[in-house]
């Protein structure tokens, strides 16, 4: 069965269990589901099917509620914890990684929060509480802390014996090894342990030459490095090269899209933590500022139109035309700004070769104008049975285009100058300035034609 | 040194030494380099001195220069090899792994794709050429035919020779079991077979029920369920359950990525395959078919404005504020559009829930249009002296802002049903729809006006 029909039978018998009251049959079903899975039935649920299902399910087996919860991200799944005692949540915490705890923590209500924190220190279960002290989106927060390491004066038959008597290790693929005072000094794969002697010394078979990451280190920057250099988990480090915790693979990966989304919902105005059923005031709280500030540029551009008013009164078929000259300036500079930002964003556009980039784009707004402008040009004619104003749209057309291309490429590149994220403020620049000077070239055009030819119109 | 200004100063570095034609210093300090850190430092560099580069190192150290070659992307990658003989390519290709020598070969122009296809045919290297008769897209093209496998006989010391004496296995952290007939019936993983006494059987203590993709399984299915099981591979079977391949979290990456950038610029209107350096010729051939299409659209909306030319020239402050219901449409649904494509990208909106995602952005349509309505009406009164323009400006938009929502919600989910991507042609028919739909309610509102209160304008 595909996985989605697989799912879909799961919510339906969830629902029907529920409705019916059948408990432990109902916890059969879910006990019979892999987390990942489970996580999808419970988005599909209602809210109120969901939250009854979660119920169910935590006091029998918290440990695949909570990691269900995980897999749900920290909005929703704090969401399912927001009725619970302090004592249970921090009970229940124990059930999944300290970073996973962490983001969840994070997204309770205040007083909540406090107590769930204390509760944790007491009982000193520690991680959870240092990883909060991460400034957010660096791989301090991102990282497990419960890092296995081998020290630097074992034997790999030492070693073999240290990982076998190990438990709770997330990753033993990569073995880091450090010295005396915790410093990071090497790292040997599982497999070349086998392939050696077991008196071997881990420093003889240890590579020192290894990739790390430090707390502070951007959680998007990390991603960089995992994804460039194909690696299943990067040992992260303090300033002083300490070992204190590792990032798999399978997190990067949640950062990956998680960037991917955000970059898509800031060049549409979204708040990165909108999802499909973020309750509806809640969107809207999210997506007016958005609105505002594009209403207040939209006023921008008719107030340029409100400048031409006079010349829109003697030649009507203007105001057919002008939103073209306005809209396809928008739609070019759109396509530029997107491979732009995501040049950007994967690492191929980079300083150093942003000249290059602009007098692509400025050539491809120039043809694209041209092009674009002939066949507007023509059509204008055909449908209004005069000329002139094709010739005028054309102009114009080329002028805007042009202008959108080089806007497109260094709006963005400027911002990032700036350090602000070239995804986040671009999209709004560049259609005010592409309405702008659209409505402005054809409207201007088209007054400085009237009043050499003041019979048209 | 941060990542990036290290690669700055390689590429600077590497031009230097071109320019004084000094090959072998060039060459060590090529050497030293990471491939992926090569492939940056080849993307920074202008086309003739990244040939150059590449040159002198393919013909000293092939392995490392086809390996950047493969992390550079198969486009790049084959224009880099387009002037060498095929006899070359083929002994190249033999450098870097099958899934991405077939990405490369694919991208090779077509009189030396065939020339370089019979060459590896005669050489038996195997691989290549079964992975091209797979669809494009699919887990049969991106796996790794070189997988590992265990006999189900094998005890667990067995087991832990055959992977000493083997060479080349891509991932060795799931062990994949197979019968006498090679269908896959179990994994294990190498943490476990360290644990276990060497006498034991693998039957004994393999996991039988475990996550495997087909050959013809869609790629971006594949990397979800790497993502969501937290798979660091996944093997992959053909139509009868036989092992035919692996594919590892990094390709997975790769997908991800790519997807993630196929979205974003199909809502843009892009081709997936183009970037920020695709030739100006090239990249204006790929956006004008979207160019000319929205053209065509923006004339549907022209010729609603044409109809009410008459109202317009009555009345040349409609000119003015018309612009802004439609283009404040196209903001508020390009918002809904973005959250409903990313939402069915991540799996997040099903066709169960589908009516309450429908419903919610209904009431968030309605109030934007509410709220944004009363705004403009404040704004056009205070401009232009004249109350009346901005209820006309009010009533439109909230009519033009609830049908952006629902609009911006059904045509994906509408594309969708009819199996076409909604990324790929949802924002032309929504900016159409809001453009249309907006001067219409706009004008016609304003034409009833002027038939009961004709001393207006």
């Amino acid at each position: 069965m595909p996985p989605q029909r697989r799912i879909d039978v799961v919510v339906d018998s969830v629902k029907r269990l529920l409705r019916l009251g059948a408990t432990s049959n109902l916890l059969n079903l879910l006990q019979k589901q892999h987390p990942a899975d489970l996580a999808q039935v419970f988005t599909e649920l209602q809210e109120k099917d969901r939250y009854a299902t979660f119920t169910v399910l935590v006091e029998r087996n918290s440990r695949l509620a909570m990691e269900t919860v995980a897999e749900l991200g920290p909005e929703v799944g704090a969401a399912l914890l927001r009725n619970r005692s302090a004592e249970d949540i921090a009970r229940f915490l124990q059930e999944i990684p300290s970073d996973d705890a962490a983001a969840l923590i994070e997204h309770l209500p205040e007083e909540l929060r406090g107590a769930v924190l204390e509760l944790i220190r007491r009982k000193q279960t520690g991680g959870v509480e240092d990883l909060l002290e991460y400034a957010e989106q660096t791989a301090g927060r991102i990282m497990n802390p419960n890092v296995f390491a081998l020290a630097e004066d074992m034997t790999a038959g030492e070693a073999i014996t240290a990982l076998q008597t190990s438990r709770d290790v997330e990753m033993v693929f990569y073995l880091y090894v450090v010295d005396s005072r915790r410093h990071l000094v090497g790292v040997i794969s599982l497999r070349r342990l086998l392939l050696v002697p077991p008196e071997t010394p881990l420093k003889r078979i240890m590579t020192t030459d290894l990739i790390s990451a430090r707390v502070d280190t951007d959680q998007e920057e990390v991603a960089r490095q995992v994804a460039s250099y194909n690696l299943l988990a990067i040992p992260v480090v303090d300033e002083e090269n300490k070992l204190v915790g590792i990032i798999t693979v399978d997190d990067v990966i949640d950062v990956i899209k998680d960037e991917a989304t955000e970059d898509l919902y800031r060049l549409a105005g979204l708040a990165s933590d909108e999802r499909v059923f973020t309750p509806p005031v809640e969107s809207l709280r999210k997506r007016l500022p958005w609105l505002v500030i594009n209403l207040g540029t939209a006023f921008l551009a008719a107030s340029v139109v409100a400048v031409f008013q006079g010349v829109i009164s003697k030649w009507v078929a203007l105001a057919v035309f002008m939103p073209i000259v306005a809209g396809m300036g928008g739609n070019a500079a759109t396509q530029t700004l997107t491979v732009i930002v995501r040049g950007i964003a994967l690492g191929e556009l980079t300083w150093s070769n942003s000249r290059k980039a602009l007098l692509k784009e400025a050539v491809v707004g120039l043809g694209n104008g041209l092009t674009m402008g002939m066949v507007a040009a023509v059509v204008a004619w055909l449908m209004m049975g005069d000329p002139r104003i094709g010739v005028l749209l054309a102009v114009a057309m080329v002028i805007n285009l042009f202008v959108a291309a080089t806007a497109g490429t260094l709006i963005p590149l400027g911002l990032r100058a700036l350090k602000v994220d070239p995804a986040l403020a671009s999209a709004v620049f560049i259609t005010t300035f592409t309405d702008v000077c659209g409505f402005f070239s054809f409207l201007g055009l088209a007054a400085l034609f009237l009043r050499y030819f003041p019979q048209a119109g």
